[in-house]
């Protein structure tokens, strides 16, 4: 029998593709969609790329639409979340594709995103040790960001192998839908449009406590993350270049070794042959992970490269297959490895 | 049981996007692959999207390796896939994404393409009048060009129904993935971002005796086309505008009306509510077309404005459409309406 | 001695563009420089290219601040530059980017913009016949809109020559930047990037009077035009391709030659050797207007097709131009035909 | 009395640039423009852009051609310059848009280009440490690679000012034209709109030994780069994101003074105000270098970020402000600070 699912937050980049997955899932049913100020109008107006929901009206958020649900997706601004979680009551599967549940420490929460930490729900990042275990029937999942998904599946299997020093130096460059629908000048199509540029330098965005929060808990042992995150003239696509010092003695065997045993048995991410490099091009759409990695002997450092679907696998497609394991559906129902290239 | 199908040309854009639909197809087994140059390599070294297939080696194009299959897609340059096909026999279906059998005057190949006509075969667009019952059960099929395909689904309504001149005025813009994998200084990613330029213009563009064909058909009288292609900044999609003088009288209702009657049934085009017009990211992917159609009160013209993805519905997609006709499959199988966008 | 200039809208798109040229003019200072909600700011933080005028501080736009300088441009939204225009006297030069003063007939105006029509200007774009002498010595210009130039210098050698059929169809792809800078959902980056679409379809589009009243000029009969503007993922450039039926009897000959004959002694205008289309990347920053027209025999239209720079031929360079004409100055001053490529 | 300059390689994206600048230079004469496989073509046909040199024919590359000019500029595949230069005597001033003369020790040279080190000439990058005075007069000048402009500008005030730990890490995104106009697959349009990819990872891109060859000459000790260059989806333009670990004790203060007082005179640097960060589309055209530094407090890292565009002050640009200054020529002669945008 079909799982019946709401998603709040239907008429953003996140809602749409977690309904473009859904509508391919066939373990699923489509129930309330809702919006904020898109409340009332169709969702052909707002997604016109959703065909079969094109006349399908947004109603207001609110815990009442939501109610009597399997799943509940939550695509909502930060901070929203938990409130309607706290009103959903645990017979519903609540998936939050925002930030608020992702960070265990509140001191790093507070400082990041400036307002009292509400708690911290299984991570959904199937991945990392652990984590399917803590996924496999839960009721509450949140759902990792973008760069983090990126940079963590690029960096852990060598910091879970000790071949890594304990701090990583990141640039990854984002396709613009990485920064939402929201009405920003520097987002404009002229402004993007041939132009890369950086943005939160130095330390401040939001989503580097929680690499390292990952790469942390991998290595055992406190790891820094120095990130820069880049604005790339394109719709979707993370390309995260993570490097780290090799722990003296370490080979560029040893590094390849780790990471073909890390991945293994993972269905979405490939470790691609040695000398091939990743593009983005290559998952879009996908809920793929490409990578590889490389020890560069003259610098002494580790360069892995990942390139994942921000919107896909760095969002909607990892929350759908999260949903999987929390349900106890086959991991990949609903979801690819085939990207739409060229 | 599953149909087995081989895929000659897999290295290129055409073929490459075969390949990602079929593989999503559940009624179909990939068997042989073939390449020219490119033969002897692993497809994840040319197709690094197609993830399931990454290990299957290309093998040299030749019927002994296409024989016993249950379907042949040939994927060639033009005027190679004749010799191909008649070596393959009438136990196989035999989908031609060439140009080789679509036009039924020898004359228009001959002035066009400057080798002797090889024949024509049942043409697969399904959305044309009378074209499934010439598709049901064919073994042979010739898929359209994909500006064809766009311009003939934008005019051919309003053609059938009598409302407009024979003369038809028609402006596409395409994606360059449109020109295929040949390397040619124009088509470098320099010369391409960031630059809006025609080709073909003046009548000399191979797909123009196809439209005419195609729109002739509908209408019952010869009609004209003017078509000017153009190259845009994108990997996919086509827009095409095109523009017909309505016959005296015709009302904005009379338009309406017809393109409503000729799509109502169709699982693919989506004709717009009125006042929304397509973009061609709606359809990337996508086996749809968006469609909307209006009529200039003091132009006296009707604009008709249709999107697709020039490589799904436009070719790949338009081909396993047909090919599920073909076999007696349901329609829709293994192709989508729904957009990955943004 | 240098001839002192004021910006009132500094801080948008054509305001941007108007001061990279004027900072380039040799016979140019420049003073005041306006904005409306950015008044305030630094024009740096605006318009980060604008080096030598990063630590300028705009001020609120009003007739005040405008006033003792030799020439003013206007680069304000439609309908503002009437009451501006009227205090500043008749010893300043008023250049209004604007559409307040283009067109001539009143009816035009109110059908288009809705409002009462401020009047007429001598209209900027000096390649017209008779448009040179016009703007000789004047204090008011109205600079064309983006598309009327390209348009009007695509198609009116043929009209002037008689050799076009009054009906002509137009097709234009446009650079975001023409859009301006206003915060609309369709404007973003991931909205725009890969994808084609259309607005404005049917007749609803502000320049299509003004085309109409140009063409019609020229052809001393009324021109209708067909009208379709598309956006194209890209920040810059039209693409204009403009068509009309031939009059009988008419050569590819006679067509080259009105062409070659309109244009022999335009310093920004390049007929193209026959045979090479035009790019809109070969005039990226350029006043250049780039050009190719044909015959197609088969259809009998005649296909021009013109390539611009929305924001410097089509907006700001044409500005520049016809303030050098007005004011005596070598035509050429501080522009150039030499496009930013690849 | 005007230079009389020769440029040898015209028909690529470098030449292109080059004339384009040269032509905007008003103490400059073009002389003999000359090609490889594009001899006997009209520029017009390869560079459409520089309008005014669209009748000139290429002539075949050789040092008969070249030689009777003030100025030669090589645009020449790497290793083909030496040979040239050696026939062309110490009269001419020859500028080598190649690698051949660039980095200081032979073994670097061999072991990344693996052929007999031609020699060292002056280098082309002024801002640098002492270089202004080797250019001053001299006949031979080696002209940066595009990355190395970009890399060395961002970390070298760091190094001089002993602020920095001697390894950095560097990633960089680069406009596709930074490959040259060579016809490889990966560098189609259809490859890179849309497409983020590495290239050159883990030591082995050929600008690596002349960053390290900057960086160690500003330390005084060698400095170690691991530097990871990607391609980006537009056309021209290198965002440099370049950090590494401070030596205990430095302050963000101390790292803005080393900075301000590196480029306080420099007239194509600008180091942004505090907060502000560097954008490709801003420098686009021109010769500026726009920079931004600031100290990672919890990673303990500098990170330097420089906006240049690669075909400019990485490529053409740069060789026209060091001509100037090899002629005794004012250093900003024909070249502008202000960027195409947007």
């Amino acid at each position: 029998m079909a799982v019946r699912v709401a998603v709040a937050g239907a008429s953003g980049y996140a809602g749409g593709e977690l309904l473009r997955l859904l509508l391919g899932h066939p373990g699923v049913e489509i129930g309330a969609l809702t919006g904020h100020s898109s409340a009332g109008q169709p969702l052909g107006a707002l997604q016109p790329q959703l065909v079969p929901l094109a006349d399908r009206v947004l109603e207001p958020t609110g815990a009442g639409v939501l109610a009597g649900h399997d799943v509940v997706f939550l695509a909502l601004p930060h901070g929203q979340s938990a409130a309607v979680a706290a009103e959903l009551g645990d017979e519903a599967l609540v998936i939050d594709l925002g930030a608020d549940f992702r960070l265990s420490r509140a001191a790093d929460w507070e400082r990041f995103y400036g307002t009292p930490h509400a708690g911290t729900w299984p991570y959904g990042l199937p991945e990392l040790p652990g984590a399917r275990a803590a996924l496999a029937g839960t009721r509450r999942i949140a759902v990792p960001g973008c760069y983090p998904t990126a940079v963590s599946l690029a960096l852990f299997p060598a910091y879970a192998a000790g071949l890594a020093e304990p701090e990583a130096v990141v640039v990854a460059a984002s396709g613009t839908s990485g920064a939402g629908k929201a009405l920003k000048p520097h987002l404009l199509g002229a402004e993007v449009i041939g132009s890369m540029s950086p943005y939160g330098v130095g330390g401040g965005h939001r989503h580097t406590p929680e690499m390292a929060q990952n790469l942390s808990a991998a290595a055992g042992e406190p790891v820094g993350v120095s990130f820069t995150p880049t604005l790339a003239p394109m719709a979707r696509g993370i390309l995260a270049t993570c490097t780290a010092k090799a722990r003296p003695g370490v080979t560029g065997a040893d590094v390849r070794t780790a990471y073909q045993k890390a991945y293994a048995d993972e269905p979405f991410v490939r470790l691609l042959p040695a000398g091939q490099w990743p593009a983005t091009a290559s998952v879009l759409g996908s809920n793929a992970v490409q990578l590889q990695v490389t020890l560069d002997p003259a610098a002494g450092r580790i360069i892995a490269i990942s390139a994942i679907d921000n919107l896909t696998k760095g969002t909607a497609g990892g929350a759908v297959q999260s949903m999987n394991i929390a349900l106890g559906l086959p991991e990949e129902t609903g979801l690819t490895t085939i990207g739409v290239a060229p």
